[in-house]
């Protein structure tokens, strides 16, 4: 990559000018034919697209998800038309089917996604592109040893979003050098002009504040793009951002770089933008994009394994997010390819315990939470590696947004949030996960695993790992008792009756903390002659309904939901939801009904009415 | 401010430092006697602390929540023992109440939350002080012309947040220059090391790459404290950070700047810290904070309501989105602490009407959507304004955590999220709010506002604005008919029944676009000789359960749901969990089951089965 800069002839410097305007008329084609997109966001960064595709990347149109490939994240979603426009000039598909723009019946929405077999990752939700290209990056650079390079293009409006300059951190920290960051300046966003407008030297000063090499460039200027993609793909030691002044709107008559034409098609003032965009160009032959170098390694993610199966007694007290730590690095002897990433709450987390097996395979992502999932989404793509994250449940509302987009990227991202509930005591009300379950329940296509002990977090985590799609696993601070044999068999939406006899007056469905408490409960109330059924749920979504309503018909239509959540979108519905449907079965929910507070986490359990005391009253009044 | 700097005599920099000494001593005690907690990370701080609260601060002990008072914000929470030394030191409460720290019955929580009377907002999930702090700043400086600063001391560690820079960048561009910033750079995370470690430069080019004076200071020097703090206090048009260099543990010997000593009380190794520490302090008189300007004006916030009532016609057709912001503007004319705020989306959550009538109580806060509800907690502190904030529902989800602290910070904003579900169309799942619901359901003490016509919005924007409490109002995108007279009065709690007969064979749920369907349905099942009964929830939380139960009641037990959100948490799973205590009650829920796509609206909620025509399907089917 130490070569010197030959610059272009002018035969392809006029090539890339008439590839910059096919995309730019392209663009306000589909956008005229859908009656709605974004043709000037697209025509300010036609330019770049132009040289991204056809002078400066690396890939195959034959193959677009080839793992040696250099990989395009188009931060800034709304500009899809002009990225399908791209592949489409470059022959992935037909110009009739680019006209299909958001129909029903038609991939190419929107925004992009991956049911599109170009796109690595959705986008859409703005300034969330750069952290998924960071976990690209490093997975470039430090797992595949691979020659691919990472091109992330932003628009300047979402370089406001924080998430932006969490990644900004992490590729500098990380001397991500195959990572170039383009920000399209064209100075206007949806309402109003950007905070920063056409003021390119305080872009520069903030990239380079954090470390960037940071190149001021005409963005609608393709001799000098082709000059800064040059630059940016041998500076050594630091990742390159490319602050592109642009005009919205570039190369249409009374529309480029005026406000309020954010998100509309052109209408009838297409014909005279497509012919004065037209006039430009010559008659030059497309330039093919640049060979790829096949040396990305052979992955295999499948049949991932425990490498040791769990080894507890019975009755040992063991948090389940130790047993968490302990999963994954058995996991990591077995498979190369799984790697752990923390917001530096590893050794609360225990994460930390994967990081002394697999130093190498960890990421650390610093207190940075929504950057700490985007990485993640970053290394899973394509399916390289089998990404497990780690922070305290409350701190995942931090990356919400990040893991919902997830869902829409097709992810197969794993995450365990630790530190569950009020059983954490007293560090208090900030630090503790009341919404995770309800969050995490809302994931299309999800798993939301909530073991309730060690032997079940292992097999947990196993199953995760080899899951299609996104799963969560809540895991709990205090120390609770081994409850089933090293050989227990767990399966996803299948929940163990832990306690059971052949008269039993109601069912109680716990998990975590409050399972114990059930299961103290049943002891209890046994001692004065009533027996209940204990159910462990084991995954809330997809939930056992099976289990439950059989349980609830051998105990009269009774059930008892126990959590250590708030009362919305947790267990209790979850299970409310399922029984939905039958007559003669009633619920009594226990749940945390208010902002806790610090304290024991024991005096918090028996204050908000969920622990053996809670539960045994309950019993007691729903059977009288 | 403009007054030459004239730097303590000897006799006051010795008693800061006894003071700062002090703080530490009681910040060991006090988590010694909880046994928990962060004395180290305490003790980073204790000189900043001690100039701020005893040299620079202007605040009255007797009233800490004065209106004319510096605030001062804590963002690295988990530093509660020192602001709670701070304090007691100042003479608010006495030195055995701070040896409550933690316990039960005592609010001195291990994270700051507003219990306390001197403590505005609840820290202790990183990187959210600076947002809030600016709010308080954009309030001082633009709506209360008041001579009150802002101060907010940050971790190193948190500075990786995104949040942070998201609030740094609204900072700059304001010109918030009554806004400190101060970093305390004690070098060691949680886990490890922080990313940038002493690196004091880099920090400093960050700051001064957003535009903020940054000035390295020794931050255990009380003179260079001293003299920092002066210069902040007089630097115009832009806020100042100070990066203070620490020691972690500073003073406590074979403790300071170690590693593994980050949220552990001392326990045994006290007695030497103290005892160490209480050599260094002399027979000081401790000096009385700085007295207050007392220029901020009084205000009234209460029983805000629309200027003039809705005035629409039966049947119009408008957007509740639409209403959203007349109402709003309604509001800011009845009351001029009526503010507004949004991030670059107001045009589509028409939060600009309000802007339009009132631009000088609008807020632009770009896309950062975390910073966005920063401000807003901010701007609402000591009640000095009634906060709306509007975005797209999807990215509330970016500021979960801003939100779930937003509730322990007892705040009263309200939200409104616009764009709700599939019926947005073309625009695709990116854009598409449907996990909004379940999200704001667990927001505790709030309120969930999902109104179905334009009338009924702009009643529960006015409701909102009086609600002791967080918010959310769901606005939908397409126009839909109005359906109340604009005397129809609203309550929190109590929904409509819109459509009844003496013999309704079901009870069908709806709000927003559903809402409408359903009475389409009820019109369609008419005309076949079925009635159904047809409830507006109006409010998901709380819901109204009467009106629920009683509509079963009285149509055999029967109910559906239809909602164009996921399954998870939303009005399916309210209705089910009101329902849940009951027997002889059923429920079919009608929800989105699968990530969507582009498409026209109408046949999205077709295709996922929300439409009227998927209605009449399940009311046959259930009466069947």
């Amino acid at each position: 990559m130490a070569n010197s800069y030959h610059r272009p002839d002018q035969k392809r410097i006029q090539a890339l000018k008439d590839a910059a305007n096919k995309l730019r008329i392209l663009s306000i084609k589909c956008t005229n034919a859908s009656n709605s997109g974004h043709p000037t966001s697209c025509c300010s960064a036609a330019e770049i697209m132009s040289v991204l595709f056809f002078n400066t990347m690396r890939y195959k149109v034959s193959f677009p998800r080839d793992p040696s490939s250099d990989r395009f994240i188009m931060s800034k979603g709304h500009c899809a038309p002009i990225l399908y426009a791209a592949w489409q000039l470059a022959g992935l598909f037909s110009e009739s089917e680019l006209m299909n723009l958001r129909k029903i019946d038609s991939d190419l929405e929107g925004h992009p996604t991956p049911r599109l077999n170009f796109i690595d990752v959705a986008t859409g939700s703005l300034g969330q592109g750069l952290g998924v290209a960071c976990g690209m990056a490093y997975s470039g650079k430090y797992f595949d040893n691979a020659s691919y390079r990472v091109y992330c293009l932003m628009g300047d409006g979402e370089t406001a979003e924080g998430s932006i300059w969490e990644a900004v951190a992490f590729a500098s920290h990380y001397k991500l050098d195959n990572l170039v960051g383009i920000v399209d300046v064209n100075r206007l966003g949806q309402s109003e002009p950007t905070s920063l407008q056409h003021n390119l030297e305080a872009y520069r000063k903030r990239f380079d504040g954090f470390g960037w090499n940071a190149v001021i460039v005409d963005g609608n200027d393709i001799e000098e793009l082709c000059r800064a993609m040059h630059e940016a793909n041998t500076v050594k030691g630091r990742p390159t951002c490319l602050i592109a002044k642009t005009l919205k709107g570039k190369g249409i008559p009374n529309i480029e770089d005026e406000e309020n034409w954010h998100g509309k098609a052109l209408g009838a003032k297409a014909d005279e933008a497509i012919a004065a965009i037209s006039s430009l160009i010559s008659d030059s032959q497309l330039p093919q994009p640049q060979p790829v170098i096949d040396d990305a390694p052979g992955v295999n993610i499948n049949e991932i394994t425990l490498s040791e199966p769990p080894n507890y007694k019975l009755g040992d007290k063991v948090a389940t997010r130790v047993a968490y730590g302990t999963a994954l690095a058995k996991l990591g002897k077995s498979n190369d390819r799984v790697i752990a990433l923390d917001g530096d709450t590893k050794n609360s987390t225990f994460a930390i315990t994967f990081k002394k097996a697999h130093p190498e395979r960890y990421i650390e992502c610093y207190i940075a939470e929504q950057n700490l999932v985007g990485v993640a989404v970053g290394c899973a793509t394509r399916d390289r590696h089998v990404a497990f994250v780690s922070t305290f449940g409350a701190f995942f509302s931090r990356a919400f947004d990040q893991i919902r987009m997830g869902a829409i990227s097709q992810t197969k991202v794993n995450f365990c949030g630790s530190h569950a509930g009020i059983s954490i005591g007293e560090d208090g009300p900030s630090q503790m996960a009341l919404e995770d379950l309800a969050m995490f329940r809302t994931i299309p296509g999800g798993v939301v695993f909530y073991p309730s002990d060690a032997v079940s977090c292992e097999r947990a985590i196993e199953l995760a790992a080899n899951y299609n799609g996104i799963t969560f696993t809540r895991s709990s601070r205090p120390a609770t008792a081994v409850l089933y044999g090293n050989d227990e068999i767990f399966e996803i939406g299948k929940a163990k009756v832990v306690v059971k006899s052949d008269n039993d007056a109601v069912t109680v469905v716990g998990a975590g903390v409050t399972l114990h408490e059930a299961i103290s409960a049943a002891n209890t109330l046994k001692g004065e002659g009533i027996n209940i059924r204990v159910v462990d749920i084991f995954t809330l979504k997809p939930i056992d309904g099976d289990t439950i309503l059989s349980s609830a018909k051998a105990t009269n239509g009774k059930i008892i939901t126990v959590e250590d959540h708030y009362y919305e979108g947790g267990l209790g519905e979850a299970v409310a939801g399922v029984a939905s449907g039958e007559r003669d079965i009633t619920i009594r929910r226990l749940a945390v009904n208010a902002i806790p507070r610090s304290g024991p986490g024991s005096v918090l359990m028996q204050k908000f009415g969920i622990d053996s005391t809670a539960i045994v009253r309950a019993v007691k009044e729903m059977i009288a």
